[in-house]
């Protein structure tokens, strides 16, 4: 079996997408490991070679037949004008670009012409500047793949993350609950374990809802009406999930090292401690799509476009996260 | 300046109390920086030096004028019988026990007869049986000493943390938070920094309640209506506070060691960071009280009682504080 082919979208260019693709691809010991195809525009790509990654030799192909080991191939699947590209400035061109990469990217998943796809950041507000009502690149996924039953994980070095809920107001989060969410999201987390991570029996760590997961119910009675009949379901199911714990004992190291993966609650709830070993270090990855698909956990960061100050850690590790899943 | 007197309630003497003491009192580095004056059952204590803590050598006081330097002073403020205290079992005597200690400790302190307590853990459930209606020692504390305005803050090696609210269910959080309780728990850790910790210009950072801030209002309006109008206000009276900052990037060290103190907006927002540290890394400090007082950051854990299996870091640690403070 010879290296995986990587699909890289090279994310909005308004922001520091092409900047950290260019830069994580001036890695040898990536390039050792893997084909990269990148998506976008042939000459955005150019230009943050050109300031970021010089000797970086890109090779635009036509199609996705003519992708070639050892090189760094890049599949053109816009036909927009760079020129229309403001570094930092979101328009209509740049959501576009970016949207076209990423959908470019997708279909070559579905056809097998690659074996996984890496995103770089790109925004809500561009996806809407061209005409795609998203909030990102998971939704949109998703509904390309019709894909149902989805969610996040957070990979990182000492534990993986899926959430039950994301983006809500902390005061929505418990009218959003409910045994049917949290055990479809159990069955996502199992299922992606066993067929992406090959762990032959995944064991699940769950997220109470309140302090001290309720305390009896003097604290909240969600872990009792909610979260309980859930990990019961998810037992008969043969699911492997235990809980719920506090979520301030879950993730120190004598509990979280038990588990394979922590289901949290709720958007802080997970990424409060995921990001306490620093930005950059945990990997995204979707769950119930057709494909392997990671991210890193950046955004588009606006504010630092076009100034060399962006950091390719995050780009890097995902990339070697597709490399690595698409090896198993 | 001598060595400071430090008081050490033995906590609910059903749970793991006398054991943490005795065996934190072997330490010869506390030993040579305080005075230990424990609080409590000379009978227990006794009994959990046997045990726990061979050679240590206790010296009964009849009045905290016999306090002694260079001895382990030991003040009998309960007239309870021992015997009567099963392990593992709170009950009626246990829990008088304890509030006996932590009374006796605290009046102690408002005469000036020493310079902080320290208190081993006791149960709501324990000072219920005793007949008082108390959460835990810091309403106790508080009604005590008449402190009106009062907070815990946990203090860890990275950073330290307050709390805006504290034992809530999650879904109660965003009804409990107003700009007036917000701004007097900023006022309160702006005090304790300048008073106990001796930092001329406190940097307090505030947490947001939302996943990102609420982004724009996009997942909450908290942030506008109720958080940044404290912050403003707080600005006016000459306290640095700065936010409100999504929870998770402002524990990332990078963030997180710009500040003196953390302000979270609800329990485990603040706890899950401090406990990834691992548990008895952190020591409560209580906030608005009239002397020091610093408590380890567990509790009874009357399963693991009367097995020697419990372990003193955290008494040791808050032990420390508490001699750290003193000396200011």
């Amino acid at each position: 079996m010879g290296n995986p082919k990587i699909g890289i979208t090279m994310g909005d260019p308004a922001g520091i997408g092409p900047e950290v693709v260019v830069k994580a691809l001036k890695s040898v010991e990536i390039r050792k490991n893997c084909i990269p195809v990148i998506f976008g525009s042939y000459g955005i790509i150019l230009q943050a070679a050109r300031k970021y990654a010089k000797n970086l030799k890109i090779t635009k192909i036509e199609s996705l037949d003519e992708i070639e080991e050892s090189k760094i191939n890049l599949f053109d699947c816009t036909n927009m004008n760079p020129k229309k590209i403001k570094t930092g400035k979101l328009n209509y061109v740049s959501g576009k670009m970016a949207i076209d990469s990423v959908l470019a990217c997708a279909v070559a998943c579905l056809n097998k012409k690659i074996d996984a796809m890496v995103t770089a950041p790109l925004s809500k507000k561009g996806l809407h500047l061209a005409g795609y009502n998203f909030p990102g690149h998971t939704e949109l996924l998703a509904c390309l793949t019709k894909s149902k039953s989805f969610a996040m994980m957070f990979v990182a070095e000492k534990f993986k993350v899926i959430l039950a809920t994301t983006h809500l107001s902390l005061s929505e989060v418990s009218k959003h609950l409910s045994t049917k969410l949290i055990l479809e999201k159990m069955e996502l987390a199992n299922f992606g374990l066993k067929s992406i991570f090959k762990i032959k029996k995944p064991r699940i760590g769950v997220c109470a809802l309140n302090p001290h997961a309720g305390e009896s119910g003097i604290f909240g009675k969600e872990e009792k009406k909610v979260i309980l009949p859930a990990i019961n379901l998810a037992g008969e199911r043969k699911i492997n999930v235990f809980g719920p714990y506090p979520a301030d004992s879950i993730f120190s190291p004598k509990i979280s090292t038990k588990f394979d993966c922590i289901l949290a609650m709720y958007h802080d709830q997970g990424l409060i401690p995921l990001k306490i070993s620093g930005i950059g270090n945990a990997v995204n990855l979707t769950l119930g799509l057709p494909f392997i698909r990671t991210s890193p956990d950046h955004g588009t960061a606006p504010d630092i476009a076009g100034k060399g100050k962006a950091d390719p850690k995050g780009m890097k590790r995902a990339i070697q996260l597709a490399i690595h899943l698409s090896q198993k």
